[in-house]
């Protein structure tokens, strides 16, 4: 069975490189050399992360053989993200309790002053 | 190097089954049985994929040997989309592209349409 494409563009993600080059390339497309430079990495290296992010159509390549810019690709980021949302409202949950939690003990810290003072 | 966060949780979520378990425990929590069932698959290799998302912080597991109900834990979720957030212009932008050229179609369709009446 061939991973479906939400798989593959979480997959994808699951690399520090490979989202240090889609935030490169957030700025403007760049061919490899420009993206293997900053990364101090071989263009070998490069090119590998490349093709995973292709694969995965968070980038695509121009055609030119030697220069052959990568462009970001959005689309599965979008789908990546709808897939996310859809569990919003247990962080913000536990935002909320987080938030009662402290403001609980903000009151009793307060209030242990106050007795202080009297 | 130990892989970062952020990795550990797309590379988690980077699966059908994990992704259908959160899913389930986004209902409330469940016991390895209770998420086999519906999947069809083994306690072993529920229980594997549990492991995955405990490891990766996505799920919290109870303490009572026998029944370990799982249950959600958001946070991780939260960070991966905050991730993800950062290139939401990029397909906002891709969408208005495509609203363009749809719009751009329909003029010329009914363009069309009127020259054929006259």
């Amino acid at each position: 069975m061939s991973p479906d494409r939400l798989s593959t563009t979480f997959s994808a993600l699951a690399d520090p490189t490979r989202r240090a080059i889609l935030a490169r390339l957030a700025l403007g497309e760049a061919s490899v050399g420009e993206l293997a430079e900053p990364f101090e990495m071989s263009l070998p290296a490069v090119s590998k992360h490349l093709k995973v992010l292709e694969r995965a159509g968070l980038i695509a390549r121009g055609r030119e053989a030697q220069w052959r810019p990568s462009r970001l690709e959005a689309g599965p980021l979008k789908d990546a993200a709808d897939w996310i949302e859809h569990y919003r409202r247990f962080w913000e949950q536990s935002l909320d309790r987080l938030g009662d939690y402290l403001r609980a003990l903000k009151a009793k810290e307060e209030e242990k002053k106050r007795g202080r003072k009297k």
